[in-house]
């Protein structure tokens, strides 16, 4: 496989970058899942019609501009594969196109057809660093994953910082391996990997038009073992989904929420992703403040408006592993609460600046740690479980999306 | 009736305030509606018993604190009650307990004892004014509405800025009325009322463990026209509704979305609190800055996962009364844009400040205008309608969350 990327040029969203990430040889075997946005993007129609093509051969990324419900959409889409199909002795339905950025405005097609003969020519077989950083939009930092197995590996990349709460698929996320599975299986764990992985991750609980995830195997390295291969591909597939929380717009700390002895794993998820899409709670978060009174309302909210006939009186509640609530009552003293901001703080990944000019802005390097502001919900009734990841709500998210477009 | 209230002190939250509504005359004509969060507090757990009581003779309302699940609640919220009754020389079961404030605190059950017989004293039979500005926390102003008919007069006061998204009542609120309706009627039409109004917001798409919505009729004024009465309840409920988003936390833009032609009433107001609920519209909003690609996607992601069979070929979406939507695209064009841009500056309440010491403080006076950003979401296919009013997400918002108890 080869990978290319036109340079990023600062600021963030101001200048469009094509990505082609190109096979040596097209395969059978892929997989691919979308956004259930029931507006999506039209790379998202083109995508659902190349999983019905024999063979895949490259895929192109452009951010910028999502080419989501704009008029002849989907004719540009294609008009941009044909032309990449041409330059690399392709068909047009061997081509997966991409496309993330600005909901509502058209792609400058005439302008992308003019730069892919330079994206083509400088395509590279080294690392897929730059095709990581060439996708990115608001991301901080270009996220890669990578598993080693079977003599071949899985190496993963993915975009997205906000408008994050993925359902059957995030932003765009792209898994290369070397490793031999066929299509139907690499079809069936792909689906299973991303519903355990990023269908379990809200940044902001805006669902995008443009979520993809694309797996390609080139087959070349035959023998793996098909359970341990899905195992690796969880693996890449939540390690990523992490990266995408971590680096998401304006998060200061990761929140991971484990629901415990739930009824259905259902509820599971959805109570951990009300707890995590709480704005109250988030906010609390952000100014490492414990205040978990916003904790029980995001579970009492969901349970009373979504599943009234849950038990909750077994509910207990701890917070950086500290019990909180039990037996329908808060278990709080001083000295508890002083530890509780102590997590807080250790999980904060960084500080909030003084903002310039009235615009919050977060710094852009790679994040100092991995710690997480940790919850553990147990509703002591059940043996379903879940794990959900989510940010806090900050300044640095208002200021990104108040005036993202300018 | 008579108000009472002790001042507030600056700044909003450092103090409690007791606010006592007594009626001259126990009535049996009281209807009362709470939240439906799972983990309510113990003033609602009382309240639900009360419906049952004969007569209804006063409401004692505090804030700072909203004892929910708070060790020994119930007994504490009880004791107030119990107290409050020997003063005024009514039962315990005749007085109504509301509290609102942080949760996971307790009453400070003695302090609050201690201070019932001022309240008492000092009783009025002026202005409900004192009273609409002693249960605020983080209102901006006191919300008070009012409609004549048949002699008598309806009477509403309402709190609430955060933790809004009510789910069959709001937070506090307190409609007085002399016009004689019985028991059964009055809490018939307010189910109705609330229904209409009330559940119709969100400032922030949490529901509050407090929500309380209570109507007290003291009967003085017979033979009011039935349908008359509740046409003017449902106005008085609807006033005082916009009024708590108008002063929503951090709100610089209310939000008024009508849906129409929809298949069902109840994805009519789904789709409209998905819009006033996604962040990213929010965000956009509060900049304003027409990205009307976050409103499609605010759709679409509702449809997606909750709704896939609904048919959206048809959608027609306006913003200030201008066509962005139509026939599955985008109708934008610059002219269109400037003109989006300026119905967003004329809709803002508020221009954002720079931040004294990093905090943005919102100004606390009345709104300048009832002025709203006005969608309209037809969906083409179906009669039936909703109306849902949000806001903006702003700074104003992070920094009066993110250190709210501190």
């Amino acid at each position: 496989m080869r990978f290319d990327f036109t340079p990023r040029e600062a600021p963030k969203p101001a200048k469009m970058t094509l990505t082609l990430i190109a096979l040596d040889r097209p395969t059978a075997d892929f997989a691919a899942v979308f956004t259930r946005n029931a507006l999506p993007g039209a790379p998202i129609v083109i995508g659902r019609r190349r999983l019905d093509e024999p063979t895949l051969g490259a895929i192109i990324v452009n951010n910028k501009v999502s080419n989501v419900c704009a008029p002849g959409g989907v004719e540009a889409s294609e008009k941009i594969c044909a032309e990449t199909a041409r330059l690399l002795e392709l068909k047009p339905g061997q081509i997966l196109p991409s496309s993330t950025g600005v909901i509502g405005w058209g792609l400058p097609v005439e302008a992308m057809i003019g730069a892919l003969p330079s994206a083509v020519s400088t395509l590279t077989g080294g690392s897929i660093l730059p095709a990581a950083e060439g996708i990115v939009t608001t991301d901080l930092y270009p996220k890669i994953r990578r598993a080693d197995l079977g003599g071949g590996s899985i190496v993963g990349i993915a975009k997205g910082a906000g408008m994050i709460e993925p359902n059957m698929a995030t932003m765009l996320v792209y898994v290369l391996t070397d490793l031999a599975v066929p299509r139907a299986e690499l079809r069936a764990m792909l689906t299973r990997a991303v519903n355990a992985t990023f269908n379990t991750i809200s940044v902001d609980s805006d669902t995008s038009t443009s979520d993809t995830v694309a797996l390609v195997s080139s087959g070349r390295v035959p023998g793996v073992d098909h359970a341990a291969f899905e195992q690796a591909l969880t693996t890449v597939c939540r390690d990523l989904a992490e990266d995408v929380v971590r680096n998401g717009e304006g998060v200061r700390h990761v929140i991971r929420v484990q629901v415990q002895h739930a009824p259905t794993a259902e509820l599971a998820r959805a109570l951990g992703k009300a707890i995590v899409n709480a704005p109250l709670f988030k906010c609390a978060v952000a100014g490492n403040d414990p205040n978990v009174g916003r904790l029980v309302q995001a579970i009492g909210k969901h349970v009373g408006a979504q599943a009234p006939s849950t038990d909750l009186s077994h509910l207990r509640l701890t917070l950086g592993g500290i019990e909180i609530f039990a037996n329908g009552v808060f278990q709080l003293n001083p000295a508890k609460e002083t530890a509780l901001v102590a997590h807080l703080r250790e999980a904060e990944l960084y500080a909030s600046a003084l903002p310039k000019d009235g615009v919050f802005t977060a710094p852009i390097s790679y994040p100092p740690h991995e710690r997480c502001v940790e919850i553990v919900a147990d509703l002591g009734h059940g043996t379903a479980s879940a794990t959900v990841l989510g940010g806090d709500l900050t300044h640095e998210y208002v200021s990104e999306n108040a005036d993202y477009r300018s």
